[in-house]
């Protein structure tokens, strides 16, 4: 029996997902889970998400095998977003290549890359 | 001209905000902008944000005076999810009085609180 009850209803069967690097406290990206893929994620040790795109559920790494190792989770006060402390293989969780998806920092009107890709995407999704 | 665009209509109007310590990188909290939040936000250099419940812009710390002083902004790869890094007033981004929302740490069945509230709510949200 759990004593906490995540709230997939509340937004159409899904919740937001922040992914976190363990040891570094970097934030690496924003997914999302189904009831289905949090239990996969768990089950496994291995982060799993929804895709709103695909409409199908996906293992990280599934494609570029740079899978997400699961340290911790935490759930919010409001039982709707969950945060995921990872160890993420290959170094960088962009599909871009870069460390982190959140790569680009505003500053009024512009937007500057900070950080160089660790990776070239064309070499790692050949389909 | 700007040289980016944040893509609000991909979700009704609305981006998810990761909202980070800047000092310890601890993950505060989530919240949603729409895009006069996010000018608000650039504009006045605190966070304000778009409440889902009451379907209005609100101004973070606006009831408890714990605002959310910007130091960063990022944009991710899809532009459709920004990261704050913030200096957080009063210490506690939460409206439980913890530190941080993500307060629930899950394993299996068990969700076990690993912090100490910094305030009283109900002595700060006083309506």
């Amino acid at each position: 029996m759990k004593n906490y009850k995540i709230d997939f209803e509340k937004n159409n069967g899904i919740v937001p997902v922040i992914i976190q690097d363990f040891e570094t406290g970097d934030v690496l990206m924003l997914a999302y889970m189904d009831e289905e893929a949090f239990s996969l994620t768990q089950s496994t040790g291995h982060a799993h998400y929804w895709s709103r795109s695909k409409k199908r559920i996906w293992k990280k790494g599934e494609s570029s095998n740079h899978i997400q190792i699961i340290r911790e989770i935490y759930l919010d006060c409001d039982s709707d977003t969950i945060l995921l402390k990872v160890d993420q293989a290959g170094g960088a969780a962009c599909h871009e290549g870069y460390r982190s998806c959140f790569f680009r920092n505003i500053k009024g009107d512009e937007a500057m890359i900070n950080s160089k890709p660790l990776f070239n995407p064309d070499e790692i999704y050949k389909d």
